[in-house]
């Protein structure tokens, strides 16, 4: 076909930024409540003048395209509205882990290059520790949220809410122009090294906001509960998905199992996400913690999956369980456990095993396959050929800040090397087996510790279980497990070997047992290399 | 930021193609119905079998990326596989209308420089027509639908079904390359001069048919009936929304009210699309032809605001209706009447009211706007200043082929000027008032049509009503009336205008009234510009 009479111009083009989410929604729908943090009640209307106001703001401030923002905050409105005033102005959202050292939060600062960093009053000893780490540290602002519970000294003399409301509310930015542009650095949280800054566009933010509600079937005007913390891959873009859909933002400043269920009872949240342990808090709360839900509640949770008890128990409170996979370098989840109606009627164990499966990608991620690290040459989809998870498409990262040797390594061959070990089942659904570094070579068979921990988490007495190698003179490594046990239950080393000899090969049955609390990263993940160094000094 | 670390590779990037979305449903759910056609019935792993049998067929034939392949087909398999094998081979989907007549489809088979042409066989007589007055007409391929009701000569020796079956399954085509690229020629219907060809894009057929998902709120799997022609902006998208949505396409030849309700009560149809006959035909179904609905259907409409009247008749019979509006310039619907809650409790004649405007645009479509022809300066939002519609986003046309004086005019200050004239109300609702050479100039006042014929189709005998412009001495142009009654109703030209003047200010009541059926374009617009000629002569 020719191109006579075609182009590219104004009318029919526009960068793709999640950003532009926020006027729809007010302009339509002004007057439903954006916002909900304690006795505050935002509509739209309002919300959308705020991040005007606070762009107005960051614009005084010197801030600009590709200027770094950083933050220190719990999921508070004042960080729903730098989701969308930062990247508005080309700029990049630096949203740090509240749960980090002062070290790292100053590493992070100073290779991100904050250029402003805003903080919460209950993380200001903390960012005060880290700012006196930096030799230029960045211009501060204090959040003095009301429902702080510790709140440190003030760092600077700008208070939020006040500079905010100085804002200009008729301001606007320049629409984005490129799409690709980046909007978003997220660190990892590396167990090895200094962490990795890696850096989102707005294209990828946009359909993975998309995508999630294509994921949930979500309908317009969700309640979303924010359990899930946004210094996690921006909250896996929800801040966007959610005012994409018209729904309201219910903020949570810590995650307890009471304040779940009242916010769920109060607000009808419809939907949540958090790691398992948001399900374990919600399943052993106390009886005066609880309150009915008011409908099924949707929660989607990724990161381990979740063991056919867990699924049961939170089946028969009303809570509907999506599971899915996904990392820091693709904006959150990009896989999913696609159900399907016909897996409604097995029995729970066999519901929890097909679930307890990452699935398949996300529909407007390109690709995913599980294939040989070396020549990336694809498994047999047999459930048992044991390859790297690896991801393509748009919902990947721009690369990692100042370390190209990192993103090329990453992205070595068209693909991003996920570092995660998978089968693929013969209907084309993955199941993690581990992180590479995760695996146990025992006499030089391969273990998978994900395995293991599911039996584990099959016998009634183990709350919580971890398993890792330990070193071996004659095998080289054998399994150890770390085992926290529920509230009054009781269990032996022999008792707990002889339920996994009932369960495994004898080569993958735990050498070691270990009993007590498992170190956990803020976003809930059992923090294995601890362990490993642990079982390393036994 | 620096851009350090940061880079764009096969990793990290591919072209949004609604392409893609066959390939996602047929590997996650193959077993899911896809297609229901008469007793055929094909799962997704069938039709992307048959979808890459037909790329495979098409690349045999000598087609390649930038080809046109048209096609003369009702909403049959056929079409839905072209809609997938041609944009995955980077071809672009001229699909007919197919009650055009022969000069006019020879007209775009030239103008569209079809390599092949797939006709069904209740077309043949008209495509040969149309064929035999190219000098070098295209490769025909002969669709003999067992279904046809009135088939036709044979016009080649390739009989569709067989030469697909001799198709390589397993071929596959590279990745579509370039979002940009043209997939699809529609032509305008154009009231005068000759059709324009307006060529979609890739990345605005894909954003296009995810937008709809979200207008809709649809869940995964909905079952779709296709009474709405794929040649018609290639049904505004939806073959590749439903397919998205792992959804089941039931085809459908003809619009009948029994075969739609009969669709809708054995398949459980969840959605469908149409134009106001559409919603006409179904609330004058005889008796026999009706079947009670299963559950709610949803029912998205465009083209005309739909009556208070017939809203009610349609909820009362358990649809729930969308009032969208587009144009073959912006792929279908952008935008749409959103609902607000808070409007459900209103009286059937003020929700009509409200959902009689045309709304708000899609979300991911940049820009809507109201404003002066000439100026582009926006009109106030105060329901009355008569503007033209303005639209602008990725969801617009590439342009007109080869017709670049028209791409120009069409682009003219970065907005796609619609040619449709509206008011903007207070609440950022657009309310369409006519097309721009609709609107009636009487004694210097603008009279709007629509405004007209809603007063008319508040008369109980009115069936349909449609108003043009007569010619007038004195006042320049005076308002026409074309109406027709409904079955057994009776009502005279002065009963008529008495209910006019009860309800319009005295300039716009009709000065003339003609009783009798109104002529109908294939997709139930009405042919105003007949009506106008006549309106001329009397």
């Amino acid at each position: 076909m020719t191109n006579d009479g075609l182009m590219r111009c104004a009318a029919n083009g526009a960068a793709l930024t999640p950003v532009d989410f926020l006027g729809w929604t007010a302009a339509t729908y002004p007057n439903i409540t954006a916002i909900i943090h304690g006795d505050l009640r935002w509509t739209y209307a309002e919300m959308h003048a705020q991040v005007r106001q606070l762009a107005a703001q960051l614009t005084a401030r010197g801030i600009k395209a590709g200027d770094t923002v950083a933050a220190i905050l719990p999921n508070t409105p004042p960080m729903l509205l730098l989701h969308y005033a930062v990247p508005m102005l080309g700029a990049v959202l630096n949203a740090l882990n509240t749960r980090l050292d002062a070290a790292t939060i100053a590493f992070q600062l100073r290779h991100g290059e904050a250029k402003l960093l805003i903080v919460d009053s209950d993380f200001s000893v903390l960012a005060g520790a880290a700012l006196a780490q930096l030799d230029t540290p960045p211009t501060v602002i204090d959040v003095l949220d009301p429902l702080a519970q510790a709140p440190g000294p003030r760092l600077s003399a700008t208070a939020f809410d006040a500079w905010l409301a100085e804002g200009d509310a008729s301001f606007s930015a320049p629409a984005i122009a490129d799409e690709w542009a980046p909007m978003a650095l997220n660190y990892t949280s590396g167990t090895t090294g200094d962490p990795k800054g890696v850096v989102y566009h707005h294209r990828g933010a946009y359909l993975n906001a998309i995508n999630h509600a294509i994921v949930w079937s979500m309908p317009q005007h969700p309640v979303y509960l924010w359990t899930l913390p946004m210094f996690h891959c921006n909250g896996w873009c929800f801040p966007w998905t959610v005012t994409l859909h018209a729904g309201t933002h219910v903020c949570l400043r810590r995650v307890e199992a009471a304040a779940v269920y009242r916010a769920i009872a109060d607000y009808g949240v419809t939907h949540l996400c958090g790691a398992p342990i948001v399900m374990t808090m919600l399943i052993h709360a106390k009886p005066e913690e609880r309150r009915p839900l008011p409908h099924t509640v949707e929660l989607m949770t990724a990161a381990a999956p979740p063991p056919a008890a867990v699924i049961q128990a939170m089946e028969t409170q009303g809570f509907s369980i999506t599971h899915v996979y996904g990392l820091t370098e693709v904006y959150g989840p990009v896989v999913a456990c696609a159900w399907k109606k016909e897996w409604d009627a097995l029995p729970v164990e066999e519901r929890a095993r097909l679930k307890a499966r990452q699935g398949v990608r996300y529909q407007l991620q390109a690709g995913l396959m599980v294939a040989d690290p070396e020549t990336l040459e694809p498994v047999p989809a047999d459930g048992k050929t044991l390859g790297e998870v690896f991801l393509r498409g748009n919902i990947t990262m721009l690369g990692y800040l100042k370390n190209p040797a990192a993103t090329e390594k990453a992205f070595a061959g068209g693909w991003f090397h996920t570092g995660d070990l998978a089968v693929l089942d013969p209907d084309g659904y993955i199941a993690l087996k581990d992180r590479s570094k995760d695996i146990i070579i025992s006499g030089g068979e391969n273990i998978s510790t994900i395995e293991v921990e599911s039996v584990l988490y099959q016998h009634p007495a183990v709350l919580e279980a971890a398993v890792v190698a330990r070193p071996d003179a004659k095998w080289g490594e054998t399994p150890c497990a770390f085992i926290a046990l529920k509230d009054g239950a009781n269990a032996t080393d022999a008792e707990i070997i002889a339920h996994c000899r009932a369960h495994l090969a004898s080569f993958k049955v735990p050498k070691t047992i270990i009993f007590g609390a498992l170190p956990k990263t803020s976003t809930g993940k059992v923090q294995k290399f601890l362990l490993r160094d642990q079982a390393k000094t036994l």
